[in-house]
């Protein structure tokens, strides 16, 4: 049985561009399974494309191959890389595409993919995900080892993260880094329970010690004066209501029940914010 | 072999929600085979959810399990349940998005899901589809006994059904549920033909019994004055000129050749309309 | 095993069309692994689909079934057909959507789909995709003979074909045929290097003779006057700057890097343009 491949793009739906990279797949590991992740990732967003595979890798088998392909850089000097962790391989460009997962996590094993048996034969300057990512994603699925894609990568880039910021005791300060389909904000405020104690952290950098935090009391202040508490999920609220939460990964959301809080609310994307525990 | 699991949602295809939920089937069933039956529910519609899902369950094997998540009271009281019937399995929020489904065919066995051993390990109180809806039906398509999941849930949610009205014996009064990608409106109007007998149903009502009804001659008036005449499908009439047909799920829709209805007929969603056939 | 089978229609992903066609194909050959070339051709534009149908087709193993419904003439007098190539079989109308392929390389069986044991037991008049098509790709994947699903169809229906014209030696006149997702357009005009020559090209006219073509000091003259020099990739030139390159598919291409052509450019889908070569 061959390994699961999971794919993430900015392709979209409309073309045939992610069929194809699955018929290449198809033709070197007909076996393999492959899961769609989201190909809807903002052209050439590559910190969107970062965030959404470091949210999604946890729920895939061991052993599960990324194909992460947000790629303004393709057919540049742009290095193609894959990178390997004990219980998953990621292949795509190396533009910061897997900051988050590497912030998380040592990797294992990191090739640069240059040999060239391992490409499509005709490759062309703007379809590395066709060209090269695929066969390479394809190959390893198929049990190729790392190591026979090319040789050893270092000085991988790495995009700059949205840390937190401690205001003081009680205030930490975020950020809202986009919005989902429903219009929710997710933030890059970190929540969780540990031993029955609420702990904040930046799940993306072990460098950030967890902190203790009372929920139980936390607000998020709103631009227009409004303290916004924080509930377990949408429906703690009236309809039409605001409700901030934490997330179904650990961070922090704001949401409107029933509506589209990026519609309604007087905040967006990319803006700072902050929580507050007055314990 | 696994069976097959068929997923429909609200999540639409933007973020990498639908894929996590994939993840983690193939975590705990790596042989079923997953199909996408829409994740582009507008957000929070449990009916159109439940009506879709009572259109395409037919066309599955036997044995398949459905998910179905519409769920904007994710993480309140509503419950958790798997509804299994003769031929199927489904699994998703006790919210009415089965009402279609049930009031078609009586099922045989109806649990709530709250053995945790067959939820994700840590459950969020806002994603249910991806830590306890996908495992339920990675476990069932895998051969668990459905009993295993919890136990007997009684008095499911039901939502009203858009029914038909017998005017008088030429006339029945129905409604636009919905509109198409192509602009086609579907109603709740169901005509099908019995041993060569044209016939007249509410085909998710037993109770509703099938009435004779000639079709040859039967037509739908529009708000403008204009009868529009019963075609066998689009290109019946000319580019441009709407037509009323017999759609590919037994229920009349009325489609402009080449255009959208939706969006040049004097007509909307929600609306009533008549079917008259002065025989 | 089974053969992998390829979609590609004008369904969306807002309805379960596709849902329902795949439910079709996992009753009849539940080991057939299907693969979406897309759903979003623009509703009926059968030009469009056959064009992406023939780009994406040569990346598929050898014995693929293609699936391709753009068929607003569904349940009229147009037939239902299968084509048979050494290396893949077509399943669709006989509307024109297989012109690009039929143009490239000449089939060795055409069928009409007139074999009632392999459609559904009933059969839409407008949902040929779901009740005859799909069937019919699932039998062939799952092994069936394609002369079993009907007689032979001759007198295929042929869509023009957008040609090159020769204006003189140094100046080719093609067609923007469309824009992508990124914006990207897509021209008739086919590049190639054939033994370290430049080479022009009408990828499915056997019969347009690759033409010597010194492509280094190739331009496009845009409608403002200016000249578009031949890049290799989007990067090559400075953010927002337009360039011209060899596509994916060995098709002149325009971009405008980490921009969309198609709504900054004074150039339009349906126009022609030249490309221009002073060698």
């Amino acid at each position: 049985l061959a390994a699961t491949i999971a794919l993430l793009t900015d392709f979209g739906n409309q073309d045939p561009y992610v069929g194809m990279m699955k018929g290449v797949i198809a033709s070197i590991a007909p076996q393999a399974k492959v899961i769609d992740l989201t190909h809807a990732i903002p052209p050439g967003n590559i910190n969107r494309g970062a965030f959404e595979l470091w949210q999604s890798a946890p729920f895939f088998p061991p052993g599960t191959v990324f194909v992460a392909v947000v790629d303004p850089g393709v057919g540049t000097i742009r290095r193609q890389i894959a990178i390997a962790w004990p219980d998953k391989i990621c292949v795509g460009p190396d533009n910061g595409i897997f900051t988050y997962l590497l912030a998380t996590e040592q990797p294992v094993a990191t090739v640069e993919l240059t040999n060239r048996a391992y490409h499509l034969k005709k490759v062309s300057t703007t379809f590395h995900g066709r060209d090269i990512f695929a066969p390479a994603a394809a190959y390893l699925a198929h049990g190729l080892n790392i190591e026979e894609l090319g040789p050893p990568a270092i000085d991988l880039i790495h995009l700059p993260l949205p840390h937190l910021e401690m205001i003081d005791d009680e205030t930490v300060q975020g950020r809202i880094l986009h919005a989902d389909r429903f219009g929710n904000f997710i933030t890059n405020i970190g929540l969780l329970k540990i031993d029955g104690e609420d702990m904040l952290i930046e799940p993306w950098l072990p460098f950030f010690p967890p902190t203790r935090f009372k929920f139980k009391d936390a607000f998020v202040p709103l631009p227009n004066g409004a303290d916004l508490r924080l509930g377990a999920t949408f429906g703690d609220v009236a309809p039409g209501e605001p409700v901030a939460y934490i997330g179904s990964s650990g961070m922090l959301e704001i949401a409107v029940n029933q509506g589209r809080a990026a519609d309604s609310l007087p905040m967006q994307v990319g803006q700072e914010l902050l929580l507050v525990c007055k314990g």
